[in-house]
């Protein structure tokens, strides 16, 4: 079976930067991009979009809240009307950065504030996805299960690809535990490989509570911003091919 | 024969506005539109978008400069690489806003310092062009004629129109009269009139000297950040049509 | 009796402007000029500077959320101690422009959504307020009467001066009645200047129910992001002069 | 005798960092605090005049251009008198946050771009310390010895404090070697040690072409911005403490 390893790239500025992209663009079979407005300008997406297409990586756009200084982490009061706005004009960006490159955008990965925004309004999820479908209607839309943002991307008629977070704690509903909380993130490696083992195996997760829970996923999401994810993405990427699965692009693993 | 009239709008930014977008709208048959690097964000060009729709006007991007303070006419010190990438970011953000409103960029034009630099280094002037061709083949591209833009928009195969500043002096070469001289700007109207008239009869402007020289140019370009552009706009557009031209967006005047 | 008319200035930015600030400010006493968060840039903060030292205008910092696009009247979510920070920021910046200039900060006004924000939170107002006088203890601080920041400004020790808005109703309790509501605005000038001479002659408003109430101010704020406010601002002056009082900036106002 | 050892401090950005500024802090004597135009904001600001004030450190403003994105190290084409309404807002920014902090800034260092600019003008370096002296008369401005800078601060009677770069090559005439060439930044331990004891001993400097020249400095620069500055500057303090001298923030360098 195929399975995706995916990443937030290029959430730099200027001389700033976040992680390794290009060590971890060795590892990740799809690319996040920042597109300008929580991260990112139009040279670190040239840089990605190149390293991304020299390493047979799906490019995809991951828009944010124009917030650099609260890295689009701030729920900030826009309107529907205002998000699609942003939402087109970082998506369309990209594309054009892409084609620029001979290359092309493949998915769409929400960040943070964007994101939880988005997945709790279900007109404006709907809104939002209809607008993606005009816009490019072969994106894959990135999206936890069973949530808003992957129901309204699947009425429009977008393909859509589930993300399981091995480093993150599951609660009994198979929702993420807060960060805040103490074990909401697992760090230690043994902890990590059985995780993704268990994933990849039975196709479940073990909760916060120690019950055992399905979790329909087919993209394993590994988080840049945090250190140690050069790492972890290793780990994760050792352990889909220890387990004979392969690691591949969304649109690769959409299309199996 | 038809005639486009253009100019630059969407210009403001937040709560600022730099002309009467809405009012210029339905004079003009071209709107150049910025792509909020020098001026405008997603929502005002998300506005000027319908605006152009809803009056038949032909939707161009107007990319600039990284520069909102200085409007875009200050010469900062971005490398070929840079400036491509901002082409690009710009253009594709404003082609997908179009896509999202059910329309379609149609034309190209610089604005103001990025399109000084492009226009007199050569090769930095093929670069983007080859750009907006693999982004966009059947964009026209906006030039004054005979310049380094127009040869290079050519060469790659892109479609050009040329253009005339009815309120700008002409010297002996065809050249603009630089701003600061006396008399570089007409601003009055009988004298307005009478520029637009001889151009739209014989093809010639009478230089700053006296001369008559001849003028290739289809479209008319009225700059929308002066006092009083409405008024030239509507002058411009009253002398084509009395006489006996049709007033037309880029796309059909380069197609007639 | 000495009355203060202020008005905020300096709200452009870049080629932007809001307001005719150099007319403006011969018809002011008090300029509260915007400190380059929420508009306002060096060049254009000295230049206000400048312009109120010349015309005898008493300067005020008028620090906002640092929010270029939303004016400074979006309420976004900062922390109690971002706003301390941005409040210092920018009390700092604006007071060493004007020691630049050979000239002083006298007072103090909150623009937009920074205002509401620490008006209804006793807390927050006293922490803005002990660390503005530990800035500057000679700050008179302009407020609303009867409020949050009145109280807060007065427990450290701080000059207050409070204000009357000429052009906006107000209801029974004495609170500005919201923008929304018709007749929430008065631009009729008749009825602007009865109810400017029934302030000073009185002392009171009539409410939008009909009733007297007092008003007790001592500063006529003149809303300079309007059309016609400099209109606005010469009849308040004109009809404080009629009736025999002095148009006087605050520091003089709270002097007296 | 007493050297101060300073460097450069807050340069990140909302979730930015470029170098662990609270470990540094512990080290060095003087913090060039960044002002919130090349880098830093009002949170990080106040965090870097927190940790000085914990850790004894001197507090300077170290004011750039207006360019995030190019980290201030472009030279953009700003006027004379932009460049001094830059510093006199930048100041005045982290002079007031020193104040709310019940501390205040003791010295002044231009970051990269803008030092450049200043220092080959004589008449803008004049300007703007003219206008540093008006704004704190007190400030000592940090300079390579023999400079425009130097002079100019001289003139106007600011006190000075000149830097030696301990891990730069100097040619003859006591110059930086420009970076881009080989040689001319000196990261090998021992090397660094060699040259730290010597200018500490004799005052003198090993040219890149192998002669010793003179070095008239009483402060010891670490770029905070490179891999191992913390490292750097802990073997710079280690010199000093074991050559029998003492480290000491500017304001103790300059009363001895």
């Amino acid at each position: 079976m195929k399975i995706d390893v995916n990443s937030d790239m290029g959430e730099g500025f200027g001389v700033y930067q976040l992680c390794d992209d290009a060590a971890l663009m060795k590892v990740v079979s799809s690319a996040n991009i920042a597109c300008g407005f929580h991260a990112g300008d139009p040279a670190i997406m040239t840089r990605m979009v190149r390293l991304a297409k020299e390493n047979g990586v799906g490019i995809g756009a991951h828009p944010g809240l124009p917030d650099r200084q609260g890295f689009g982490r701030r729920e900030l009061p826009f309107s529907a009307e205002e998000i699609c706005q942003q939402v087109a004009y970082q998506l369309g960006a990209l594309t054009a950065i892409a084609q620029a490159e001979g290359t092309k955008v493949s998915h769409f990965s929400f960040h943070a504030a964007m994101g939880n925004i988005v997945n709790r309004d279900e007109a404006l999820a709907q809104q939002v996805m209809a607008l993606i479908a005009r816009i490019n209607p072969d994106l894959i839309v990135f999206a936890q299960p069973d949530t808003i943002i992957e129901r309204a991307a699947q009425q429009v008629g977008l393909k859509t690809l589930t993300l399981f977070l091995a480093d993150r704690a599951y609660d009994a509903q198979g929702r993420l535990v807060p960060r805040g909380i103490a074990g909401s993130v697992i760090k230690e490696e043994t902890a990590l490989r059985a995780r993704v083992r268990q994933f990849l195996q039975h196709g479940t997760v073990t909760t916060f509570e120690g019950e055992e829970i399905s979790v329909r996923a087919r993209s394993i999401l590994v988080h840049s911003d945090t250190p140690g994810s050069l790492a972890l993405a290793t780990i994760v990427r050792s352990e889909i091919e220890a387990s004979g699965h392969q690691v591949a692009p969304a649109a690769e693993v959409v299309a199996q």
